[in-house]
């Protein structure tokens, strides 16, 4: 049995919680958090405090909470024997190398209040100060998903920042298709099949190969037309820098004249 | 029984006629092109020419070319008494108004060569110059896919416009992820579970509801640290853009240093 004790409230937080509360070899200890509303919760099941002074013993701490407040919280872990994890994609193991046995455990997926997530299939990035630590995390996560991944604090950087692209940046991207469509009366639905599309392809071809569309053709007439025809001066911009950014990657110099 | 000819080689004929070889209740009496190694692919289970003054009678042409061709091979269809279709995005219906009966045939799907596509869920944009020819292409889409819509010219090149934002230029912001991903030797596959996941929850919440990251929070110190990190001034612009476009809508003013 593996004790644990999560510190956040949040919705990693709450993810995490039901995750292992399914696990029949995972025992959650304690959940801390200042927040006693939010803890609510977690109570049903778990023990709960607000007393960040009185956090109970266990063979892991995982530490579910902002980036801003991760020195903070874990000033509290400082004497703990357990393993002490922080979940965050952009800061580095070291924030934690005041702890005896310190580690990351990133789940790298967005995770949304009241939309359940198959964890089973999120790929956890893994780091440990120590090889032993390592193995103890290994096991930690082959109880809630099947992929496990050995990522050090610098690759992990980089993966919060292509996070940001391919999802923040494409949420937005589909925002601005959904704004366009709904203004002329068409529902978002119909551009799905084609946003599904777009991600299944991956999968057989690279993104690279995959690109089409009037920037990779070099085709300066319809992204002219695509220009004249956007009203929003700020999607203007977007669709003036993406499809320069495509058409060099292929090539085609598209300097775009209405923006 | 309805009888179809199909000008035109590329992936769109090649899909469509794929689909269309299936339904029992379509013959393809013709498949017209100018490439006649192209029309290697269709002339074991179809009759083909490379002869646009000899296109065979039939109650359906559909023109599956590029849009600039649109024009030259609808002339060779001037005296036909058939349906003439063609199925362009960003081509009005009138290019085709020189015909007795005219209509579009509009699948809002991107099509690669050796990828098949689930055609039962492609959304079919349909207009017709006439109440009884939109009968008839309503009756001809039925027989490939469940999803059917009036649209009219005006609201098909905004979809086209939407598309390349949902299409395009998401595929290029998989392509960024995926290169500074490789640059750090981590694979795509990684980030695909999120990919997937950011898709997923579009069916339950609007792109706007569903935004995260550092530019909807307005949190410019994470913004500033994205920026250092990319090495990339292309992607660096992308990142500002995109970041400032998240921003505006969020009410968040986000002028980054960097770019």
């Amino acid at each position: 049995m593996l004790n644990v004790v999560i510190i956040g409230t949040g919705n990693l937080a709450r993810h995490l919680f039901d995750s292992f509360s399914a696990c029949p070899k995972i025992d959650i200890v304690q959940v801390v958090g200042r927040n006693s509303k939010a803890l609510g919760y977690f109570e049903k099941s778990a023990a709960t405090s607000t007393d960040f002074k009185n956090i109970a013993d266990a063979a892991i701490f995982i530490i579910a909470v902002s980036d801003t407040a991760i020195p903070s919280v874990s000033k509290y872990l400082a004497n703990k024997k357990g393993l002490v994890l922080h979940t965050s994609g952009s800061v580095s193991i070291n924030a934690l190398s005041g702890h005896h046995r310190y580690g990351v455990f990133y789940p790298l997926q967005t995770f949304t209040k009241d939309r359940k997530v198959a964890m089973d299939s999120v790929p956890f990035c893994l780091e440990a100060h120590d090889e032993t630590d390592l193995d103890l995390l290994k096991k930690l996560t082959a109880q809630l998903s099947e992929k496990a991944y050995e990522v050090d604090s610098e690759q992990r950087k980089v993966l919060h920042l292509a996070a940001v692209f391919v999802n923040n940046f494409t949420n937005h991207l589909y925002h601005i298709g959904n704004e366009i469509c709904n203004e002329k009366g068409l529902a978002f639905e119909i551009l799905q099949p084609l946003i599904q599309e777009t991600m299944a392809k991956t999968v057989q071809l690279t993104p690279y190969e995959a690109q089409t569309g009037p920037a990779r053709r070099g085709d300066l007439e319809t992204i002219e037309k695509h220009l004249e025809q956007l009203e929003n001066s700020g999607y203007k911009e977007v669709y003036g820098i993406l499809s320069k950014s495509i058409g060099k990657l292929y090539g085609n110099d598209i300097i775009p004249q209405h923006i």
